[in-house]
């Protein structure tokens, strides 16, 4: 979109407000002068930019610089507490989540409701649990500057063309509720969300353990999608293609295995919580139904790692919650299957997120949006201040 | 090796003399007065690395240009047929090969020799080949500016770390033959060779069917060695975990399911030309042999798509020369396994280099690596010769 707009004037704005705004979020608290030596642009380029941040809400100014040496004392500037926030929402199989997050990435608001959404209404509900959304971003008296959805399944431009747990297929979302949003995988969220809030590796594959099993793949810090955006599709690996019939037609898919509604029948436990009450008081069952998990879970992971020769795997979704019971039989496995751990380890950690990483990968990616291209903000929402534009 | 030398006069120098090179190798026949227009450097630059150039015999001095218009005609200037030649050598489980290629590419001979490697003599062999292959070098007048060596293995920083079809483990090839050698991984070359000399696609995954089973990544026309460079392990995906034991001690892996012993176990065949006549006969348990194969090719290429979402599976190694009959039963294991085909089709291609490629990229990967950095050739075989070095 932005390729498209002529180049110059504009282009270089674009540029410099990023530049910018870019250069106060990592060094929260800094000066005019400062963010001029940060940059490279001149003292009045930086003033211009700033003011138009600041009208826009974008950044707040704040108390004068601490700093010793001569010369007069700046009043610093950071990202606005106040300026717009990311919403994320993330469409589970049996829950639905938001989170609202302000311009550094802090989480404001959140909730989740547990909910079977394998069903027509669940367009209704999503429009609902929306509204509530932005009525808790008004009552925090924060505008949202946009929207995230993450989604259990395959998402092309946009469009979720397969999303086999909640029985879609080719299903506009826009469409569906009159109003447009950043619509991804939750996997690949949740991957973002790890890159930019967990354990700082650049280079890892997060695996999503919910009822379906996906998994975000980042490599040198950014999200690798594969060649035409569906990569990372781990749940239907065949991990025991003898195994019983999966709802995709398939046997002994890795979901199908080693998913949340197989490891809660075979440990005879109603919920995840229910789970790890009895893995607490080692329960026979449900140790043996989350070691066989990791059984599987290593056998498909085996795979990626032997592909793309990823150094770390990062357990998300419920899995994090059963890394203690997860991680030494996934690793024996691994290192059983891919021979290059042989001089090359591979790392199992425990994500931080947990089930909350797609919804706030989803929000995060508003904001990010947001720093990227702060001009497209600004236009978009300042549209006839033509004077403040011209500058 | 490059970046750890000082910056300056010798950086550009360097820079320029790729770009000259690149413009000759992009362009054969072309003036000095045309590389400076697609340079954009200067005629007397130009002209100055065009000599140093043709005094290394890695461009040669052609007839007058031909073209319409005013002014004098230049000669023209195109890679030297005579200069550094890339000589690839092939370790294969059952053969070795050779094949010497000239700046441009072109094969200017090539040998293979079938032989059982699973021995210590390997060496001894491999020594005598390479000899050979020097020795038709010096019988066709020209130099050999590097040597590629292709292995069925892993390999780390030029360390064969384990090719378990040769039974190596951490294979030291410059130490066991006293000199150097770009060593690679053969899947990888001919991943390469299918990329310079084949279908020109930018996206998409080589199998090369062998003994062994290796896959070469081509992302965006470059080769995707995983994060740490052992990334394309594809031999012992799982693809029928309960069946026949693995060399490797698991079960079902893919080259023990679809590599070359079982496909002729199953067709009782003695050699590949003996299969593909059994085939050409119309002959059932050759027929049904190969269909077997391309079932658990297809479950294992799955994975890679699903993984990878790449556009394209290109098909070396024997079988190349099976594709007539493993292509329809391999595109619809792949139908059935991968969702996104249902909005982004896979093609299977044959690659025109078959069992050939690896040993082409290997030669391939020598001259690259020559016009890729022309100023360390010129240094290394002209160190004495200052007085051209300082223009």
């Amino acid at each position: 979109m932005i390729g498209t707009r002529p180049a110059g004037q504009h282009t270089v704005r674009q540029h410099n407000a990023a530049l910018v705004l870019g250069a106060i979020a990592d060094g929260p608290g800094t000066s005019r002068a400062g963010l001029a030596a940060a940059t490279g642009l001149t003292k009045a380029t930086v003033s211009s930019v700033v003011d138009r941040l600041i009208a826009a809400d974008l950044v707040a100014e704040g108390e004068p610089e601490r700093r010793v040496g001569p010369g007069r004392r700046g009043t610093v500037v950071s990202l606005s507490p106040t300026g717009p926030h990311g919403l994320g929402i993330e469409i589970g199989v049996d829950y639905l989540a938001y989170c609202l997050v302000d311009l550094t990435g802090t989480v404001r608001a959140e909730e989740v409701r547990y909910a079977d959404n394998r069903t027509p209404r669940v367009f209704q509900r999503v429009s609902a649990f929306l509204h509530k959304a932005r009525k808790r971003a008004d009552s925090l008296g924060v505008p949202v500057g946009g929207v995230g959805i993450a989604v259990p399944g395959l998402v092309e431009s946009g469009l979720v063309r397969l999303a086999p747990n909640l029985g879609w297929r080719d299903v506009d979302l826009a469409d569906r509720l009159g109003e447009t949003f950043t619509v991804a995988n939750e996997a690949n969220f949740a991957a973002l969300a790890e890159l930019w809030h967990g354990s700082a590796l650049p280079d890892f594959v997060h695996v999503s353990g919910e009822i379906g099993i996906g998994a975000g793949i980042v490599l040198d810090r950014a999200l690798f999608e594969g060649v035409r955006g569906a990569g990372g599709e781990i749940g239907h690996l065949p991990v025991a293609p003898d195994g019983p019939p999966c709802s995709c037609g398939a046997n002994g898919c890795l979901e199908r295995m080693a998913g949340q509604e197989e490891i809660l029948r075979q440990a005879g436990a109603g919920t995840v919580d229910d789970l790890i009450s009895a893995l607490e008081s080692q329960d026979d069952a449900a140790i043996g139904a989350v070691t066989a998990a990791a059984g599987h879970l290593g056998v498909g992971l085996s795979t990626v790692v032997n592909l793309m020769d990823v150094p770390a795997v990062v357990l998300g979704g419920i899995y994090a919650r059963l890394e203690p019971w997860l991680r030494e039989p996934l690793l024996a496995e691994l290192e059983r299957r891919v021979p290059s751990t042989a001089w090359s380890p591979v790392r199992v950690i425990r994500s931080a997120l947990g089930t909350g990483a797609a919804v706030r990968g989803a929000a995060g990616s508003v904001i990010r949006g947001i720093l990227a291209d702060p001009e497209h903000h600004l236009t978009t929402h300042w549209p006839s201040d033509q004077d403040a534009r011209g500058r």
